[in-house]
């Protein structure tokens, strides 16, 4: 079975509450390539509520938050042509989260979600997002994703 | 002691993930008046990290968001010379969020929330939001709020 980017995670990355494997409390989400494309699906818990019958939209931002960090470092490693999860590790932090809610999420299926990478340097990614249920678009984000400042890598790899 | 605004939000809006005082797995932020901004406090839990050490930037974008809705409600009332939670229910949804993360957010210390309504109309309201660490700024959020649609609002107030 294909790993997802986060599984490639090394030790010190792994406790995200977004997408960290090893976070009991977290999101654990996992996110894959489909071609010059990024994936990933999550299904709503019950208790994720904006109000009844919708999708808490502050979710619906964590999860293109760490789809977009996740898919900005899978794209570094890719354009160095590196295997994912090769030393030394890239990692990305959120500079800024920008999510449109185009109309509300309907609680039930699961997420989808689709990303683009806008534009990619050494020390920056843009990763433009749709999320969709059911085939639609009910919210758009766009993140600017900056490489992780080196006096805040853990020393610990 | 004051009720904090989510306090006067009408049964149907009690289940929201971020503030809704009735979901039992949500982060339950409570909100007040301070003057003419609006602040919050909220203690993130061990589990809430973006990596060892610092806090999740989707829990930093969450708090946002419901502390800026809570606040575009509160701000209307206020506008209207109403009190909070007489009917009919002003209520808001989240249009767009955006967030700037600054610096690295040091877990451990409450997350304290001001914001500033930018702008307010009938169906709008802009609200700006410092999250203050310690007394140092570490993300700036702005948030356009609008009146829930008619057609979603629940039935049964």
């Amino acid at each position: 079975m294909e790993k997802s980017f986060q599984d490639h995670y090394p030790e010190s990355y792994r406790h995200c509450y977004g997408c960290g494997p090893d976070n009991d409390h977290g999101l654990r989400i996992k996110s894959y390539w489909d071609g010059d494309e990024s994936i990933a699906d999550f299904q709503p818990q019950h208790y994720h509520l904006a109000f009844p019958g919708y999708v808490y939209g502050g979710l619906i931002a964590s999860l293109i938050d760490c789809h977009s960090t996740g898919t900005a470092a899978a794209a570094a490693y890719r354009r160095a042509g590196r295997e994912q999860g090769s030393s030394p590790p890239f990692r990305f932090v959120t500079a800024s989260l920008h999510v449109d809610y185009l109309k509300p999420t309907p609680m039930g299926p699961p997420l989808h979600l689709r990303s683009r990478i806008a534009e990619i340097t050494d020390k920056k990614v843009i990763v433009t997002t749709d999320l969709l249920v059911e085939g639609t678009i009910t919210a758009r984000g766009k993140v600017v994703a900056v490489r992780i400042p080196e006096h805040l890598v853990p020393e610990k790899e």
